[in-house]
């Protein structure tokens, strides 16, 4: 078993056609690949850009680590020569929780942002949500509907109605979602387990 | 029924404390609200702030609008004292196709980054890819996997095993996606019908 040789950041990005600014540095937006967060922006230079990827940490224009999270990984550069700016994709075990990380606090794609809101919920529980009466009822409840729902995905598959395979995918994430949170469970997990997937 | 008030912008962000730098200007990170793709980055001013805020549209410091794609709605807004910089929230029917738009190609999280490696399986067959197998087998194959993949999760929370339930809802996520991909249905009108369930 051989490890393929890490990528060189001249293979990731066309570092040769990065365009600094006149102090020679370049805004580099940090995102966390598994949710979408975005997590800060940066200053960087040309040697803290090549530090960060060789370290596979983020530092700053100063040669300051910023702290994002535990165990970065960095997954992903992109250099956008119409803003002249740099996207890094990140991937940490947990977030940093900082105070004044504002954009973390942002959830940035829609599973992440309804899981909140049911968290929320659970926490928080309001009459006349439909989500509160789900978690009220507990495993029976939630997992009946799981059925359903997959159920529902499955006839609507059968149907080849593609509206219709949106609505009932949208149901049966929405009420696993409920799952996830009545147990506790870590979404994070999910996405790291998706990862797995992705390869 | 009445509609509620929109929000003023200094409802929405301490516009008094944004830092802007020596030239009027600050960056500001926009990103795609349904996926949590990055789309750009955009310079504004005090100015093209506000616009972009009345207008639902995104302007440069130039007072141009930036392309970003149709029906656009901001959705949120957040000022980050520490970077000085903005993160703008937009929702999009659709994202503008065009050249050099390097950063909205990044999947920028797990769910649509999965769904893009099961699309490019589906359109560019590869031996021995398990996805491709399910591809292969069609709905009755597919449909199968949801059947049994939703099963396991409910088993996983009947045992309430958080590290299970990770593990199966990921499964059952990865053999929707797949069967979303088979239906070519689209992931976005997933992410439509879920932000329904936000409110």
């Amino acid at each position: 078993m051989s490890a393929s040789k890490p990528l060189s950041l001249s293979q990731l990005i066309p570092i040769d056609k990065i365009r600094y600014n006149e102090q020679g540095l370049i805004p580099a937006i940090i995102q966390d690949g598994l949710e979408g967060r975005v997590l800060t922006l940066v200053w960087m230079s040309s040697d803290s850009l090549q530090k960060t990827w060789e370290d596979q940490r983020v530092y700053n224009c100063q040669g300051s680590v910023v702290e994002l999270g535990s165990h970065l990984l960095i997954t992903g550069l992109r250099y956008d020569p119409v803003s002249q700016s740099l996207l890094i994709l990140v991937e940490c075990e947990s977030i940093a929780e900082q105070q004044n990380q504002e954009f973390a606090q942002v959830p940035s794609n829609l599973l992440s942002e309804v899981f909140e809101v049911i968290c929320d919920r659970r926490d928080h529980p309001k009459e006349d949500s439909y989500t509160c009466k789900l978690l009220a009822g507990g495993d029976n409840k939630i997992l009946k509907k799981i059925g359903e729902e997959s159920a529902e995905v499955v006839m609507a598959c059968k149907d080849n109605d593609t509206e219709a395979i949106a609505s009932e995918v949208a149901d049966l994430f929405y009420h696993t979602l409920v799952a996830i949170a009545y147990h506790r469970a870590d979404l994070r997990q999910v996405y790291r387990k998706l990862a797995e997937r992705r390869r």
